[in-house]
């Protein structure tokens, strides 16, 4: 029998951007990719075969959302995340760290960890490494995420330098108390804010405790897309080379495309899925606002070149219809259409780096998105 | 080039009980047929493929709600309700006068027709037989229904003849206005109340205007399954042998049962959908609650005959997480859930009526009910 190797295979590069393949024990992952967030063990409005119909080979889960409903007990009780919501390829789980300290009021954080109190039931509940480690596993997902703090932005030099550090030891326990499988694997997350000195800290921590992958969290936090490319840019250089690097919650296509350019192989954001449900719909030429009366009586899909069903089969006026009137239809179809956009970018984007054309791709790229949507008839 | 006529095709009887198929432009229908409700131009929560699927031939449209949006007109414009939704077998509309005096309180009748507010805007709309059918013709309605008032229940005698004797006058300013294409046909709707006089009077007067289909109005207006029972009892017996029978808005499953062995063809509710959303599901062994605590850690299908998505590919302890975290992706499983089960009850019926074997199906039928749902673990 085959041992399942977690493992990174680079098959191109050009410039910063790599285009390889992350074998896991649930599946290959072509990268670069884009994950759809999955956050309480669907994602939202999609089934599941709809998701791998784009193209996506991983999606995401979210660990406080999880831990509190279902809770990871359940899951692990009712054969582990992939089982429960139909997804038998890579799953990765965020550390529950992110969210607790930005969505959860009623908590309390020191070296330990974060205890803080359910918004659902008022319970009780304590994440620490350990714990975050144990909750992972029981949801069994492919890539598990370092227990971590969200540097807040903005933060002056010394408290970034005091929570990276405090993330640091808490890698080093979460490394400690991560269960080894076969095919299965364990990111540490970069921290250190704008920081260029903290960012090369974390990371010489970081791999001296050594990861199968790397992350870089504290991004998309509020600073600005010319400070985020800028941070990548004094950051994944640093970065091991030959393991994946996780750029966590980003983002709009741009940053996608400027991400990749920067060295970066792996994405997740809500971003699509949010939008579809608020009937935004991102385009080959820009984003369109299905709720416009412009679209009332446009025969034309939203995009003629793009192969999902809502463009395959539907006008903008139907969409349009669908979202006046709010039907869950609509949400259903541009849900599908922004996975599906996401994933054809980052499909063109892995032909691109393989052809050694990505700054040509990233060109007509930005010229299509300026161009502005379709002229109204 | 064969011309499509609407036609009627009885392939078999059993007791009162028919199979037959509607032979229409837009397809065949194989009766007892159910076809699921898309009000608005959507059967909501599903695509028109999952409607497929299930094995539905046919759906409804509601001419109140498209009147009112997009606007018939619009949807003409954009090439008919088929194409507008992308369901291209046969649809059948009702004439809105049964939702305008039900849904619309800001509303006049008299004996030109309705004229009425949109709640959506305010605007003032007509309805008359006239506009009723060039409405349903905009839409491009497979079968249309011819205008009528569907008399409130309780009524007294008078207030029923006068009522029912209305709808016939309006009944037979449709057939004038309906404007003849082939594969295309209206739809004569009887009424008269519980009063078996009266019934008989109105099917005599729609049988010398001619229908292509007749349908038993005023039921399932709260008389009661009894009652409603009783009055199919004797208004299906005195209705045309070779035209199919179509009983509005029923029903529960042991009403569709009950139904068909008192002669029904055809019917329409919105119980499958509207339950799909509300986490009630149908199953053989009777309605179940899928927000029942009892089902959290249930690793089980809701039904383990059924052949759904839902049931194929998930368990009762997702379905119910579903429904807890109020997430979309419930509302659709379900949904297509209980049009599988409703079509595959149907289609029981079917087989059943050609073995001859119609009370035999309706007795295992409602033995399966009673049971009530499989035992918790």
């Amino acid at each position: 029998m085959t041992k399942k190797i977690f493992q990174f295979d680079i098959h191109a590069t050009d410039g910063a951007a790599r285009q390889g393949t992350v074998k896991t024990a649930h599946g290959d992952i072509r990268t670069p990719a884009f994950m759809p967030v999955g956050t309480v063990g669907t994602v939202k409005g999609m089934t599941p075969e709809a998701v791998r119909e784009t193209g996506a080979d991983i999606i995401l889960g979210n660990t406080y959302h999880l831990m509190l409903r279902p809770g990871s007990e359940r899951v692990k009780k009712l054969g582990g995340l992939h089982k429960f919501m139909n997804w038998q390829r890579p799953i990765l789980t965020d550390s529950g760290g992110f969210q607790v300290m930005s969505l959860n009021e009623l908590r309390k954080i020191d070296e330990n960890g974060v205890t803080f109190k359910s918004h659902i039931d008022g319970k009780r509940f304590e994440l620490t490494p350990e714990r975050s480690m144990e909750i992972q596993n029981d949801l069994d997902a492919t890539i598990t995420m370092a227990f971590d703090e969200c540097t807040p932005f903005p933060a002056d030099h010394k408290t970034a330098a005091d929570s990276m550090r405090m993330s640091m030891r808490w890698a080093k326990r979460s490394r400690d108390a991560f269960e080894h499988r076969d095919g299965y694997g364990l990111f540490g997350i970069v921290q250190g804010s704008i920081y260029e000195d903290l960012r090369h800290e974390s990371i010489e921590a970081l791999t001296d405790i050594g990861f199968e992958g790397y992350a870089i969290g504290g991004l998309a936090v509020g600073e600005g897309q010319e400070n985020m490319f800028k941070a990548l840019e004094f950051t994944t250089p640093n970065m091991p080379a030959d393991k994946p690097r996780y750029l966590m919650g980003v983002g709009k296509p741009d940053d996608l495309v400027g991400g990749v350019m920067r060295g970066v192989d792996m994405f997740d954001c809500v971003l699509p899925t949010r939008s579809g449900r608020n009937a935004q719909g991102f385009t080959r030429l820009g984003t369109v606002n299905m709720r416009n009366a412009r679209h009332q009586e446009d025969p034309r899909p939203l995009d003629e070149k793009c192969g999902c069903p809502a463009c395959r089969s539907y006008s903008r006026a139907y969409l349009h219809h669908l979202f006046k009137a709010k039907e869950i239809l609509g949400s259903v179809l541009l849900t599908w259409h922004n996975i599906q956009y996401y994933q054809d970018l980052m499909a063109g984007m892995r032909a691109a780096i393989r052809d050694g054309e990505m700054a040509d791709f990233a060109l007509a790229f930005h010229t299509a998105q300026e161009q502005g949507d379709i002229e109204p008839i």
